[in-house]
């Protein structure tokens, strides 16, 4: 965790106001305190206790807030807001939380009321991919662009689109769905209800059921031995160490999982024509030998200048997208009202 | 022709200022003269004999605005811009014009600068799909919508996007090609380079191309004794000729040709989360039998909250959007100086 000297002057700008961005997770609640001219001035990170609730998870997100203030030696007084990046589905206006999948329990609960009455000071509550992709827009690899977009690759696909400089929400805030573009006519059966979706494909749960079908196709690998016949044991994890070891079939796997991305991103850039196509989340550590496929096939199925133009890159603040962009888009609302 | 009484007061709108908007199509020139306000005041249709090349489509456009002007009796003073909305490639900002295939002869037309010289006043270039779309936002079927996006339905797919309420060009000017979103790995070549995009499928070109398909596959119908054997000479006009003889094989090319666009669709209402997606162009004549299995698809196929949003509608200007598209994307641009 790093500490930074607090109130001093960048450059002449007012450090005093300050705002917070809180990444809620399944797993685990990140918090940063970033000043007004986006310098990141304290971090704190502590199990979610998602199994106790949504109280409990208040009351964490409430401690870890207090705990990045007391670290920096912040006055609460120059704190402007705070935003929170919460998995959906919400309604990122009123800030109520419906039932995301990765939090038990929990049931149209107000989360920005909640959490601005034990705060004391106005909280927004946001989408998570949306807020990853206003942190890479905001201070990471997405700064300079007017027209942006980021995927997250984890268990799912997430997105976030940033067009004329801001956040695309929709009318009813379901925007940017990215991994439920369509990239296969009645193709896999999406958790979404649908068929065919980006999401079945090129995300962990997708890159493994490529191995699975792989396997039962009578393809040889090391993750036939490691899972001891159990196909359902194998992970994402199994198949980035395959790929350490040498495994053909493993490197083959991510590759498919590379052009799959890349046929929904062909589609992204030729409807939105980006500066930048940002990809975070666990998947994107394999590097290269998922981020070459990404590239190639976007750029063969998309036109030539916008491939030209739109720069595919990894993630500029790693895994912190989320929490600083959750304190930009707090900054944005409170600047703009809305 | 429909020829509107002049200078009249509109419930105390200046009706003194006015705009023109031109739709250059490869067949036919038309040209509106539409006040501040919105009220159209007159029309003038004409060929625009682009077998001539540019200096006589030019001379075409310049003579179809002068006769608007006078049809109108308007005086030339309170013309305050004219639009003009081509078929791409080209870039909207220079009103360079490129290289569009069915205007022969040109290569890199500075459109704008030379219209702008033989009017007198200023002219601006936007591309046909995306004046198109800015029409029906302003004035047609996507009025009262913030997000909205537009397909048309020819030769091929164009599209067009308005996003806050402006038209979502990209930072080329590239973006909204909705034609070429991927529907189907590995599917059908398409015109652009790529395989498995919408335009393969939805378009006129790609419905006569399911046909030719079923019919080599076996199928039984009206459309074999038609063309006499001739597969190539099948167009899409027979294939709607098929359905209104009750010929059960036609009525199923249109409806595949629902379901491509269907599944097209539900990628931009999960991306866009839009009030109305909008269809024009020749094949929309249609009716039922292709609006259904679109309205159909791209429910099934989209997440609920957006899916009961998005109203599937025909454009509300008929053949017009293109010609009241351009004078108001004209407004526009006068006003915000772009």
């Amino acid at each position: 965790m790093c500490v930074y000297v607090f109130r001093h002057n960048h450059g002449g700008a007012d450090v005093s106001e300050l705002i917070i961005g809180v990444d809620l997770g399944g797993t685990n609640v990140k918090t940063a305190l970033v000043s007004r001219d986006k310098k990141v001035l304290g971090k704190d990170s502590r199990p979610t206790r998602a199994e106790e609730g949504p109280e409990a998870v208040m009351t964490c997100m409430a401690e870890s807030v207090e705990a990045v203030i007391a670290q920096t030696g912040a006055r609460r007084d120059d704190v402007l807001a705070a935003g929170i990046g919460a998995p959906g589905p919400m309604n990122w206006q009123t800030g109520v939380v419906y039932s995301p999948p990765n939090l038990p329990g929990w049931k149209n609960v107000p989360l920005a009321d909640e959490m601005t009455k034990r705060l004391g000071f106005p909280v927004y509550v946001d989408n998570d991919a949306n807020v990853a992709c206003y942190g890479e827009y905001w201070l990471g690899a997405g700064q300079g662009a007017e027209n942006m977009c980021l995927l997250t690759l984890g268990t799912g696909v997430g997105g976030g689109i940033v067009v004329f400089g801001q956040l695309l929400r929709g009318i009813d805030g379901t925007a940017a769905e990215i991994g439920h573009l369509k990239v296969m006519r009645g193709g896999r059966a999406c958790g979404c209800g649908a068929t065919g979706c980006l999401e079945a494909y090129g995300s962990v749960t997708g890159m493994v059921r490529t191995a699975v079908e792989g396997i039962e196709s009578g393809r040889k690998t090391i993750l036939t031995d490691w899972c001891k016949g159990d196909l359902k044991a194998i992970t994402g994890k199994m198949i980035s160490d395959g790929i350490e070891q040498g495994d053909e079939f493993c490197r083959w796997v991510m590759n498919e999982t590379g052009v799959w991305l890349g046929i929904g991103i062909s589609s992204l850039i030729n409807l939105l024509n980006p500066e930048k196509v940002i990809l975070c989340g666990g998947m994107i550590a394999a590097g290269d030998v998922l981020f070459d496929p990404i590239r190639k096939t976007a750029r063969e199925l998309t036109f030539e200048v916008p491939a030209n133009r739109a720069q595919i890159l990894a993630a500029g603040l790693g895994a912190d997208s989320g929490v600083i962009g959750s304190a930009g888009c707090a900054l944005a609302r409170f600047e703009s009202g809305i």
